[in-house]
């Protein structure tokens, strides 16, 4: 039996496998309109300022301020109205003192004009005549030329996720194709003598492969791109040659092991002869999910998980999706969405090692409850009936009920 | 100008809208390996139990725990190994007092073995002879049958939106086909004569069209599937064409308006003309977003969006993803990610009405700060550098900074 003669903890695990990386994905130009989730390759350069053109805010009279001033209720001013400014056109006017031009929101002001008075604040007087009835401010109800973008402005940098805001943005300006990190390609590799296919019926002893599936699915929520390499006997020379095969085809390897302790001595052999450094971390300070192993093989990222699938899903959240992100170049900036919560009963943990707990959110008056699932073991059933996932620090012994905690949502 | 005589609050306008809803989308069977994302149709039932065999959560031996009890450091109980549990089948063996097996996690308990005690907690003896250094309770280090789910346990409800963790479920009980709710069809329209399409050159006065394919983004995330009908001019005759082949092909008919109020009235006229009831809701008390039109029409949604992209989009999040939702079965369980903040300056509001307000998150030594990004306008990228909402609920006038704030993320 090996032992986990350093067991470290899991930000150091991953500091240690990511400086190791060398390998960086190609970008490829793709239709903006089919880019959300990927992530962009290089800083987008806004062409042309937004708004390209003066533009009413509101409903009104496009008007000279000047024209305004001192008007009120009581003594309003008139204006000629010389035009109406049609909507996705210049107003084809020039105004002079004295004169208006009906106007839309979203309307292009016409030159001369240099704000807008809200219809609410008019009144028709003779024909092609208009009271303003409060006076307006130089610049009041438009939107100026470049206000909310300027031309030559990085309006998206480099790493940056898109979603639907930012595919708008895109739109505005006109960027229709884009650069973005092609997808990180994520081989898996199931083995587990006793591990069959779903569709397969089981014989005694045999369970159905889990981890390729829930893998799949959680790299693609990254936003990797999965290759299945089907299930692998525990033989070595089996693994290696579907392992070098993965490893060739993809920028990271992720091998769920069977759950003895043997076939997780295989996948560190395996990933030792795939090249050089080899295995960096062999077992990590973390519940569940302990026996991980971590390796770089010519520059690229090599996982073994655990084969209980709450412990693989667990620990491909905490190493897999960050070396996925790292891949892509996401620049950490946004938050993790969580839900805040209070334990609903007392956690008891090891000092010095962190765990991670499934809850179920529970509504109380006083807001969430976060109620574990599990008893005695981590079931994928147990996992669907959880809503996220608690962190008792490495520094705890344990949280306390009626504790405040962080849901991350799996 | 048309008055919005009676501003509803967006929770009840949204309750007005779904209470008329007839029309539910079929279901479709399709293979659990592509459903992540998909809504479960039916209650998936367990067609027999998990495990399906009694299992060791351990490495180490399978034994009668009757033999090892009172057995300790000093006086160790001595057992016959009789076989050595292979991965995957049977052991083949029938444990009799006196005899245990090797085994390796997640192996198959040999008939007659009741515990399984850690290889820690044993000692080579003679061949084939183990001491057992403590005692073992009956059902140590074993997961019962069924343990995980029991056959016949309905183990996903109806209405569930799958993820990782469900589609891993579902492959351990065989589940490789599922009936899933057909993904609704949302028709998006876009109105307004300043809009072009975003590949086209700008002339003085036009807009590139951005809410179609904010929305095409948001429809797919709240899951379902964006049909885009293109760019109608505001004329009566050819938007009440183009609805109706939409309202026909699609469970729900987006117009997104053009900016100005004729624009608007003319969704509200083409909803009038398409079915009972008709308009049910033209605007809602809340800021952005007040000239949002609700309709059904021969049971079917049709909402009209204001015309600026960030009201678009907030509009959207409020009504159209709860409209898609309601139409998948989504049981509504499980809590909207967030992240609690507090507000980073005084934020003012109307009473009575409820604003969404976009904030940047900016980490701070007390937690996060939530900064309102915009000045003067709903400006698409202000909305690309804020990472989500706050909501100033109706029942207050604004929010103090330093107050603690939900930010919902985009």
């Amino acid at each position: 039996m090996p032992e986990f003669l350093e067991l470290l903890p899991p930000q150091e695990a991953l500091e240690t496998l990511l400086s190791h990386l060398k390998a960086a994905p190609h970008s490829e130009e793709i239709d903006t309109r089919q880019a959300v989730g990927r992530v962009t390759a290089v800083p987008v350069i806004a062409p042309h300022p937004l708004p390209s053109f003066p533009r009413s805010t509101v409903d009104g009279y496009a008007i000279i301020a000047a024209d305004t001033y001192g008007a009120g209720e009581a003594l309003p001013a008139y204006l000629n109205v010389a035009a109406e400014v049609p909507m996705g056109a210049e107003a084809g006017v020039e105004l002079t003192p004295g004169s208006c031009a009906l106007i839309h929101t979203g309307g292009m002001l016409p030159s001369g004009a240099d704000a807008v008075v809200m219809v609410e604040y008019t009144q028709s007087a003779a024909a092609n005549e208009v009271e303003i009835l409060r006076a307006v401010a130089v610049g009041e109800n438009v939107l100026k030329v470049g206000e909310d973008v300027a031309a030559g402005d990085e309006v998206i940098s480099a790493g940056v996720r898109l979603g639907a805001a930012e595919i708008g943005g895109l739109m505005a300006i006109g960027s229709t194709r884009l650069a973005v990190v092609r997808k990180p390609r994520v081989g898996i590799i199931s083995s587990g003598d006793e591990v069959v296919p779903p569709d397969a019926a089981l014989k005694p002893g045999q369970v159905r492969d889990v981890n390729a599936y829930t893998l799949s699915a959680l790299v693609q929520d990254a936003g990797g791109d999965p290759l299945l390499y089907g299930i692998v006997p525990d033989q070595y020379a089996e693994m290696q040659a579907v392992a070098t095969l993965a490893m060739e085809e993809c920028d990271l390897v992720v091998i769920t092991a069977g759950s003895s302790a043997s076939t997780r001595d295989l996948t560190a052999q395996v990933f030792d002869a795939l090249g050089e450094p080899g295995v960096l971390v062999h077992g990590v300070n973390v519940r569940p999910g302990k026996p991980t192993i971590l390796a770089v093989c010519g520059g690229k990222a090599m996982i073994g998980l655990p084969g209980n699938p709450v412990s693989a899903l667990v620990i491909a959240s905490l190493f897999v999706v960050p070396v996925i992100h790292a891949y892509l170049g996401i620049n950490k900036t946004r938050p993790r969405p969580s839900i805040d919560a209070r334990l609903s009963i007392n956690l008891s943990s090891q000092t010095g090692r962190e765990d991670w707990v499934p809850v179920r959110l529970v509504p109380s008056p006083q807001g969430y409850l976060a109620e574990p699932v599990f008893g005695k073991s981590n079931l994928i059933f147990g996992l669907v009936r959880a809503h996220g996932l608690v962190c008792i620090p490495a520094d705890a012994n344990g949280l306390a009920a009626g504790e405040p905690v962080r849901v991350f949502i799996l």
